[in-house]
């Protein structure tokens, strides 16, 4: 039942992402004691133009 | 007011979403007696690469 | 799989909240063919003094 | 660390979306103390056929 | 029909709340002309223990 | 800049929230390559009233 979820910048290879759910599940059951069959990871992707830091998008950053 | 958001895999028809929405706001408005022009109903449509389950993503289920 | 979220203001009974997750769960799944042990339902409850509409707060509201 | 983030129709200009980002900063540095560098706003756009209010999808609307 | 969430930690005044409230719908309408009363603004408030940064909870920081 | 959000049911330790941050931590920057320092988490505990699977809420499952 844990429901994970991250959002982060677009960009990453499948390869990465593959081991992100992975290892992100591996962390949830580890501390947590819920059975990986109960984790959920949902993987968010945003766009530079979408994601702000300090008021500034990260497509405008020099 | 009450703001639902439906996150699942793409690949529903546009009349499964449509109908979707219609049906879940009925369930919200009778249930919590909300006025149906309150309620909102997002729909986050999620790539087989980018959900997983038990640390395997859709994508990479044999 | 359909991981629903439904944020509302707090005060709704117990029974209405029991009756929300069942009816939201048969919206899901008789619209997105999903099986309902996949189906995931979530409530967040807000407390009036942080939800407002139009800029005022529903705590603040006359 | 505030994280904000701002679910919206697609269909704004890239203008607009760098004027969010900086505006909303702003009114959340201003109003709760927080450190600009602290602040992450998230832009979600919703495509019409994605987004519901009484029931109907904005796409459906007449 | 913009809806923005607000995730800070806890701690603030009830007067900063309103108005950081306003000052959000005001920023969000300002940049995308979306009409106030369209606007939704969430506030979510985090206790410490349930934040962290760089791996380090905020209640764990010395 | 990786904001991951964890839901998970009310019920564990301090000493198991703050490991499930750092080693959620770990597994995102292990795999992202996103620095530590950037990575955000946020722990949200929901009552078993509040959490529903298959239309029954974990508080009713007998």
């Amino acid at each position: 039942m844990p429901i994970v979820t991250v959002k982060m910048l677009e960009g990453r290879t499948d390869e990465q992402k593959r081991e992100l759910v992975e290892k992100v599940t591996e962390a949830v059951t580890s501390t947590t004691q819920a059975p990986a069959d109960r984790v959920s990871v949902v993987i968010e992707e945003m766009k530079p133009e979408n994601f702000g830091k300090a008021g500034v998008r990260a497509s405008d950053e020099v």
